[in-house]
């Protein structure tokens, strides 16, 4: 069955950029660290989790901000086969200047990105890019795993993965890898059924 | 060398507390599992994992809010050698109440009881008790270690372990041990001048 993934480097204190991220500055002030394990530190076993991760992407859902951050010369064009799965945008408006053809943009919401995605990843997975999409999933129960590259360093500021809840959300880690760049942690994210209940 | 350690459960999402934390609920709304791995979960690798916490505690900094949830009859009384070591209380106002003598008073910021603490601790460790000290010592480079008993929940509200920071803290993790119920983290403190660069 097809997975919807959040995949994503964090620092310790749960932020995936720092601030004043923009489409020239795109991972924000003194953030550039949170992806040294894909590039000046990594190791075997670090490029062979991103392998595994880039290899199942079947789809690609992403906010408007992240569009507009990456697309065309921006970092994403730096991670090949991003370019290379349908990728779904989700926004309030429709862009008028033309985009290569993989590109969708989705205004209806998280959720019909998400389904048009899962159809169109068969069986492969799909890729939440960012975390505006992610916060709008998971309240909603549409994400099935977390895969956190935790990297040691405290930001203080940027953009938060994680967003409010009302309620917990009970997760199940599955893997763990230890690199001297990152801990690779991958949960599954529970169905309010499997929960094991709050202690 | 005495160290300043911070030593606390965490969801994957950073919260050390669900909501509506207080003296009778001192987790807060759907968070006691964050201690499960201390109970219930516990296993031998947990238990050592906390027993060598514990056992190099030599005086303890709190915030006044803790104190007011913790004193007496409330949680930290489980914790028994929490209660046996000097316990320096940052306040705005000494209460007028008559406590234990363990604990003093300090209402010069978190700089002073840190220092009072450490005096007090000899060879062992100053324990930060709670997100809000450690908050306020972070951003003065007062805290040597955070451990992380990283549990698999998302609360998605609560009390924040982490605060604003003016710029990046570099952290080297320096312990990984995986079991069960959590995934505990030790990380050392970098100064800025150990700090390998932002990349």
């Amino acid at each position: 069955m097809t997975r919807v993934i959040c995949d994503i480097s964090v620092s310790v204190d749960g932020f995936v950029t720092g601030p004043n991220d923009t489409r020239s500055n795109p991972f924000g002030d003194g953030a550039d660290c949170l992806h040294d394990w894909l590039s000046v530190s990594a190791t075997d076993e670090d490029r062979a989790v991103l392998a595994a991760s880039v290899e199942e992407i079947g789809a690609v859902v992403m906010g408007r901000k992240s569009f507009d951050k990456n697309e065309g010369d921006g970092g994403w064009g730096d991670l090949g086969p991003f370019g290379a799965v349908p990728c779904f945008v989700v926004t309030h408006r429709v862009p008028q200047d033309q985009y290569p053809a993989v590109f969708s943009f989705v205004t209806d919401g998280v959720a019909g990105a998400i389904e048009a995605a899962r159809a169109a990843a068969v069986a492969k997975s799909v890729q939440l890019h960012g975390a505006s999409v992610m916060q709008q999933a998971m309240p909603l129960r549409l994400v099935d795993e977390l895969r956190l590259h935790v990297v040691p360093v405290l930001l203080g500021s940027g953009t938060r993965l994680f967003g409010a809840l009302d309620g917990a959300v009970e997760l199940e880690r599955t893997k763990v890898v230890v690199t001297p760049a990152a801990t690779h942690l991958t949960f599954r994210v529970l169905a309010p059924s499997d929960g094991v209940g709050g202690g």
